[in-house]
């Protein structure tokens, strides 16, 4: 299975995709009257419709004509999918994983040949056997509807449904691995276009970042303008089948130095600056827009194909950073306080805590401060946890689980594409999404281009998270 | 295998091509000093540089960095390979033919795992193993390009070699069977867009209209123009990763019936009409751009697109038809006279050709008068041979051979699609390859609407040869 | 001097648009240094600066170098200009338009050498003198600015100011006049190019809609989002050397049947329509963008060519209606009422009005229903009055005044294109504005292919108001 | 009158560009049926047309409908003009010219109450109907054309005949002014578009080229290519409504030192340097495309927004010169050698002429060699002369007639743009026209950033050729 991409994705808007997707393919897709399944099965699918659908996916797969018919049967097939509602779909899909998975008895037969296959053109013709009987008809049948006119964009919504039900109905599983793999094929980075957007971009793709938006939400088109003005700027990734959707976009700041706060950074009170004179880029916002290609790997190919661009277009830019949120912060911390008490802290008297807290116990103290309504508020308060949070967080961000794997998965994500934590931020993001995940903290990963390389090798080869020297030593506890 | 186009395919230019690819590539892809393989291989890749070769081939598929460094290495390769000559070329592709194969003994490993595998979970991890175990390191490797600018374009290069070399080299065929299979998947038709040409074009799109018309080569820029007047249209196929490259096109003349000489056809004395009243739209070139495509099937989706936009553009245009060679008649015809001789014309006097070529015997009479120079300007010849020879020809189209494939391949190829065999034309192609080829025969094929699917399933299915009825009695010999 | 375009305009923007042209300007033209005036100038521009500021337009009209340079000079006056505060810009146009006006000592010599020029060549030569003497030294250095990159768009800007001085300084009549003539050159709809506008269009473009709507204020996105839909469509003019500014716009419905309220027209619930098979577009707002080209004409053409591409594009489309807002009704109907008394009623009992008001005089007892607040949601009012005020609207839509020109000025305009007077609205805009304006009401004017001629000539050449039937008989009292 | 653009001007290609109009009229002005005066003229316009010919223009004048209908009614009248033979056209423009001339009567009534009126508003009044009374009927006619589709192409189309017919009828100047003021303003350098042309433009474009070239005649398709390899580029000026007709373009090799030889340049065995490598930009032809807007001044901007943008793109371009014809070099040899003899030669032996020409006086010398077939090719004469002829031209070149202006025309052209004089090519163009025109010499004008303006202001002012020094010593007779 590919890695978790470990990004932010919207919810499933369901309904709206929807609609766009039916209208489109309602008037691409002239069905042919009475022959069509589209118009005749009942929404929720009932055992009496089966038979008829399995008729059409039969007929899909070893009917009559050409290729042409072929896809035509199809469109119809993917017509009286989009007509179904969840209950529908969900027995179709089933349906699907479990009538049409690989033939067993064929796939043994295959094996028994090859098997017994003396080597040469037989070995071979039996190799090629093998291979075929491994590919199920429901690969199959997927693979038809890329033909047709929006096909592409149904089996990403299929796959978004599947996605939703996959949780209930673990035997979807399979067929989810299907549809991805398909997926990843054709929309491997080689046929995806970067674009810039801009305020001179149609509004029909610009409402799409409003919706899209997962990581700090654009609450209005003044403020979706506030971000594509002259020192911001927004790159995406489409495909071209796709031309008006995006697929993944990342929200870059333009700034002196790294910037340590996404409230300032978004306050549409800050005066622009010239862009050519900036000279540290800060992708504050990256979201992928598709529920349906989850798993689909976008994020670190655009991340460094938009560095090269701003590498290109503003020489003045020498420092590229991320501004990122630390989702798993507040839960770790609140178990590591829980569970290993004051230990917790790695020593020190943090008497300061215990006298604001009025608690003997500093991790207890900790978490009662914590726990104030806006504690981030009370100079006094965050004065005094303040190097004590900033050491926890270094700690928290430089330790491995599994298989070497960061805690946290916004790290894993930047860690595993090369860059390096590179610094920690103290009450940088005091949104309620902010105060909840990470205790209003952020960090900065920094994306270094000769040290790329090896410290992707460094974190994938042996677990080792790089960091700036300041970040190494507050993890090391000094 | 994917059934041959049989469309006429323009002999591989492979240094115009190559120069271009290698100068996008060398923009595009900065080899990064001392490290680069593509500086240090000999022109024809001699045994001593077989282990560089390699360790390059194996980091690229097992080597350390991220996906962006493995790509990167793809694209130093690729460099490499353009820079060999046809010797180091095809020491290079029977190497990766050879060497990254599927790993027979983990392939046979899977089997048996799979085999002795109980039902249930170990069952179905045993049949996943089995399908990885089924894909070459070959593959891994070519799928890598795609991810580098202009790999694809690269790998459709790569394939027009081993196209060449295959003949000599059997050993090839499965390294071109998988590199089919991808560009299969990329280039399906799904993906592709349907463009108009005019003499608006780019003039380095048009050039390339002069470069691969495979049919009825275009003589001049003066020709070209001519072929894209008002009652004249061109349509070409394009894939969204080389906007500029044609896949296949086709040229279309709007005119009133279908049209039954090619000469009068493209001669630019024609006065010109207005499209909208054209009741009829002839295809009378289809010709495949991309020699490393051979075997993706376009052919007959382009023509059913381009009828569908006919249809539409032109209300007036009612009847479709194709005005073709026969490129396997002239053959057939010597090699059944030969043979059969009399017997071959099925009975009838056949006077005037004993009269006219002073020989007894009709079959070598004729055979003797259709090798007079100029035979096709004397009207005494023409006349006494014109009824035989459409009745010969009318057989020849309509016989099928090997599991009931038309004996023409054009004749299969549009068959397949569909189409009758509508009306057999007499002196209708009086060019050099005309005469060589016909004997100045062509054809007509019409696609009609309503039959299409009728005729596909008959010829498909049952072998069974559509015609309009004069056509027929003509096969009948009546 | 042009008609009056009589259409609603936005309150000029000054500061937005000057903003953007400043901007913009100073990107394009830079100054060269300590020569430059734009630099130098103070604010409200003092007497003291006055003599550098004649230096630097004698400089634009005589000055040494080719025209290259020339043009050079005059960006460099632009720029002065556009720093200039509100006093320093009236000043400074107070100056060109009493300094640089025609030379009467020049033309006072030509006038007289061409009385006693003999005819024949001198008299020919004399004529030619006296052309060139009438065009003064302001209108030469308006048109040099032409040639700098922006030039246009700040002569529409220093219109703009003109015109908002022009009120208290009648001595700046002239060179509006002046720049009238220029721009209505530049601008003639020769020129312009007609534009769909769809929800596809650049966000830059959209937010000027809503800038600019002058007619049914655009209140948010959603709103544009809603009056872009399927079922409606906006076109506009523009200028190829202002492509992302419109000129004017209008916004059209296309429905079933002429539409009578604007309210029920604009509601984002009401269900989309196929707009394909709407039988009627209906014209609801038209709105001018630029204030500096007030008098230049583009309405009628807009209206037309709009009805020539709705004709086109949409067949079922046969009827073309505006639904207009009445700006003069309640103005007139108030001294209507208050200097005729019931006599300006046109007899009947109006029996209900005096119950309803409690007032003997039907006059005063409409005024006094009417000036209830919220009057118009008392069913039992607005049954009450309805017919009567429908017929004195009536009797206003057809009244002329001075040399035969219709009232109410968007009657004006609309009869001026040829238009008629279809049907007039009962409780069609209870907004605001609709209320206070129309007392709720509006009008259709219908533009009818065959008539729009007639049309014309009867108003334009007889003052004579062309109505359908039942407006013609209520327009009759009858 | 405009100063004599002195460019190449390609021969009217009149029935080719006629006809390109009149399809594009016909399509876009539907004429309304028998009234339409089109269908009716006669097409070499006898004196029995007239009649109606007159009803037309002046209801295009003064007639009934709005300005909509004016415009449809001017339209027509074009058409009708089209379809006039030159005869019919030639009597068009005569009467057009008489009869619609400004009308004198009213014009005297105008000067008279001007000089009566009394100062203040009855003055000013005065004035403006003084203004009023010198635009002529006809101007009015020509500005309607404006508003009809392709009306500004139909104008350009007009003046082209004029042009044509106006050496032989002088009554056509005057008409012919006022359309070269009109089409100035129009085509104002404001509204021009600067547009680099290559080989990825359409083929209807490139084609234009080919025509329009006037210096260097482009001999093919391959040779165009050629000219818009890498190492060559095109620029040129386009307005808005006519984005497929170039105005005037200029070719530009870029290569490295200044060169001195045209028939080297264009050789298409030439090795492709790199562009962003050259240091120098040699314009080596500049061509206005429409006849009809001969006197409108493009190509002292075209040269300048050519370096400029150059300047920006080529970092390595430096230096910035011509490749120019001495058109009228042969002529004033001739005729100063024949007139003042061995004088005209400044002194010196000469010994070398005398003895190859066998010639006791060098000038008739001189012009026997020059005499002589292919005397070019003869090393013994061409080293003979070369000294001589170039110290002849330089005096040539920097040479002034009437008012200042320089004798030859091309030298005229780029001296009143600002560049001197640099370099004179001895052997630079032996194609047939440079052997007629300049004895194969040509010359290299610099344009040097710093020194345009006072090289202007040199020339413009005082007469004085600014060149080179070794080009001043040759000139000095040194």
């Amino acid at each position: 299975m590919p890695e978790d991409l470990s990004l932010a994705m919207p919810a499933p808007q369901t309904s709206s995709l929807l609609d766009r997707v039916i209208a489109n393919i309602r008037h691409a897709w002239r069905g042919d009257g009475d022959g069509s399944i589209a118009d005749r099965l009942k929404p929720d699918l009932p055992d009496a419709d089966l038979a008829a659908l399995r008729r059409q996916i039969d007929a899909c797969l070893e009917g009559p004509g050409g290729e042409v018919s072929a896809r035509l049967r199809a469109a119809d097939l993917a017509r009286g999918y989009l007509r179904l509602n969840d209950q529908g779909r969900r027995r179709f899909l089933l349906h699907l994983a479990e009538r049409y998975d690989i033939r067993e008895r064929d796939l043994n037969a295959a094996v028994t040949t090859y098997s017994i296959a003396d080597s040469g053109p037989a070995k071979h013709a039996a190799r090629a056997a093998l291979a075929e009987a491994l590919v199920s008809p429901r690969v199959k049948l997927l693979t038809q509807f890329n033909g047709v006119e929006y096909g592409v964009r149904f089996l990403i919504e299929l796959r978004a449904d599947l996605r939703r039900f996959r949780k209930e109905d673990p035997e979807l599983a399979d067929l989810d691995r299907d549809l991805h793999k398909l997926l990843a094929a054709w929309f491997d980075v080689g046929f995806l276009e970067l674009q810039k957007i801009t305020w001179r971009s149609p509004a029909t793709l610009l409402e799409k970042l409003i919706d899209y938006e997962a990581v700090h939400a654009i609450g209005s088109w003044d403020d979706l303008k506030h971000r594509l003005r002259g020192d911001r700027c927004c790159y995406a990734f489409f495909h071209p089948v796709m031309p008006e959707e995006p697929l993944i976009f990342v929200e870059v700041a333009l700034v002196d130095g790294i910037a340590g706060n996404v409230q300032k950074l978004l306050d549409p009170a800050l005066p622009e600056m010239d862009s050519e004179q900036a000279d540290t880029a800060i992708f504050y916002s990256i979201s992928n827009c598709q529920p349906g290609l989850a798993g689909v790997s976008f994020g670190n190919f655009l991340i460094k194909r938009v560095v090269d661009r701003l590498r290109r277009d503003l020489p003045n830019a020498r420092t590229f950073s991320t501004l990122s949120p630390i989702p798993g912060f507040a839960r770790w911390l609140r178990s590591e306080l829980e569970t290993r008490g004051e230990a917790a802290l790695n020593g020190g008297e943090h008497s300061e805590i215990k006298a604001l807290s009025g608690n003997d116990d500093a991790a207890t103290g900790l978490l009662a401060l914590l726990e104030r309504p806006d504690w981030y508020k009370d100079t006094e308060v965050t004065e005094a946890i303040r190097e004590c949070m900033i050491r926890l967080c270094g700690r928290y961000l430089c330790s491995t689980g599994d298989k070497g794997r960061a805690l946290d998965r916004v790290a894993h994500f930047h860690l595993a594409n090369g860059a390096r934590v590179e610094r920690i931020n103290w009450l940088a993001d005091t949104s309620q999404r902010g105060r909840n995940d990470s205790f209003c903290m952020m960090v900065n990963y920094l994306y270094e281009h000769r040290e790329i390389e090896s410290n992707h090798e460094a974190y994938h080869g042996e677990g080792r998270i790089m960091t700036s020297p300041p970040v190494r030593r507050l993890a090391k506890g000094k």
